[in-house]
């Protein structure tokens, strides 16, 4: 029951999402045997016909392998869904998005509940999940057993990386890379925003900016080192003070073109912040201090 | 006089700070015959050293060279340093830092005193320039045939890229690119400012980062083409309703990990602004919408 004619060992996926979706269908393609559960039916019985087993209930499901993925909305449906399953010597793998705050308080609740705990944060779109070339994965940490012990089925639907025992830190790595995403992208937007109304082909701006973007985002490295030895100004390019005066002209450039400085205040108020205190001889990882200052 | 015995043509450089100074040793390795001024003497006699000829003033040193490349602090600087300078059938490359709207009055001026004016926006900083390896180059526009004429003296240097007759473009993709940037530099710092107090290595966080943000780059060929087609919704795999939801996951674990949320603020109430429209359904090209919202 737990195995199948390939030795596979059995998975149960809770949540049916787009996500949840694109996962059971990895492994179902893998020859995995797999339980599934969604809290509206529809979803589930559209995969009973590609092969998956539809438990008629959370408790069920979770009863039926060791090793449960629970791929639900937020972290309230995670308990909810599993107030009433019997959690002793099952794995948990909670791939539900959410803080690395929630993932710690759920390690506890499911280890009270005598289960091993492992929180995840996908990095990748539902397309990209069953495809070993997309470059999409999954940080995972908690139970570093519980890990390695189901490590081949969970990287037969997505790279898997393990970052800690803390269970908070897949979350916390998850959320920290989508900031930065979010940080590239409201760049990206702003750029556009300065360049769409003029004589610019954005078929041929394109290839310039992903190109400079990808090269600079080598910055990240500097960055580490400078963070981890605490020397921000040996060998420094283009100092703080030097950055300044362009974001200067990169505010003055979109108040010229009619576009919302809105996007760029944040950062460069921040360095000019750090210049007033006298950092200006120095490199941008030193601004982190500023961002964390307020942290007891 | 204006040729060496290679057939190269005399450049005159007007400002000897890092980047001019990167400039004129690039021309010198090169063999170019090179005549420099810079306001204060003590910069161009260093390279009276390596082979410069060093003009007593930018009036001489304009009128030792056909092309003339200026290098200065600002804008203000350019006026005030060829106020005296006999510009008549000279090509003057000016990639002083500025916005589009002060090249393109600058190329007015130029050209009312019977130069051509191509202006220029360096992409490299000091070290790369010199360095066909190093990727760095120079966006240029203006005078198309100025730029054709002076191309391989320029290129001795960096990287050339013209991008069209209109002199503001060189600044505006300048500006562009290094406001994306510095959208993904904020990235970088709130990420990093997330996991530092954590039990996460830096060195082994940084790879996870940079390649991140690679791989998400991809996303600026997906933006143009939505914007260029405005067709925002077909084909969409994280829509904005979807990614408002991420947005206040990365806010609460900020929260969470005592990190300032300045950085990642604007972004999220542009996404949150644009879902309460009724584009939840669409992917984020859409912002940049309301950039330019209040453009005439």
């Amino acid at each position: 029951m737990n195995r199948n004619a390939t030795g596979k060992p059995r998975v149960t996926l809770l949540g049916l999402g787009d996500m949840g979706t694109a996962l059971a269908r990895a492994w179902l393609s893998a020859g995995y045997p797999l339980t599934v559960w969604n809290r509206t039916p529809s979803r589930a019985e559209r995969l009973a016909g590609e092969g998956a087993d539809v438990a008629a209930s959370a408790a069920e499901a979770v009863a039926a392998s060791r090793l449960v993925v629970a791929c639900l909305l937020d972290d309230g449906s995670v308990g909810s869904a599993l107030a009433d399953a019997d959690l002793r010597g099952r794995d948990l793998f909670n791939v539900t998005t959410g803080t690395p705050g929630e993932a710690r308080a759920r390690a506890e609740w499911a280890r009270g509940l005598g289960a091993r705990f492992v929180s995840g944060g996908i990095m990748a779109v539902p397309p990209m999940v069953g495809d070993p070339d997309s470059g999409g994965y999954v940080f995972y940490s908690g139970s570093r057993e519980a890990f390695e012990e189901h490590e081949e089925a969970l990287s037969a639907a997505t790279g898997a990386v393990f970052v800690g025992a803390d269970a908070g830190l897949a979350d916390l790595h998850d959320v920290a890379l989508l900031s930065a995403m979010n940080g590239m992208f409201s760049g990206i937007a702003h750029a556009f925003a300065l360049v769409r109304n003029e004589e610019v082909s954005l078929g041929e701006f394109a290839p310039l900016l992903s190109g400079w973007l990808t090269a600079m985002a080598g910055a990240v490295h500097t960055g580490a080192e400078r963070l981890e030895s605490g020397d921000h100004t040996t060998g420094v390019v283009s100092n703080l003070a030097m950055q300044v005066r362009g974001a200067r002209t990169m505010l003055r450039t979109a108040e010229e073109q009619g576009v919302s400085t809105e996007l760029l205040e944040p950062y460069a108020d921040l360095m000019e912040r750090r210049v007033a205190q006298g950092h200006g001889d120095e490199d941008n990882a030193g601004l982190v201090e500023l961002l964390t200052a307020s942290r007891p």
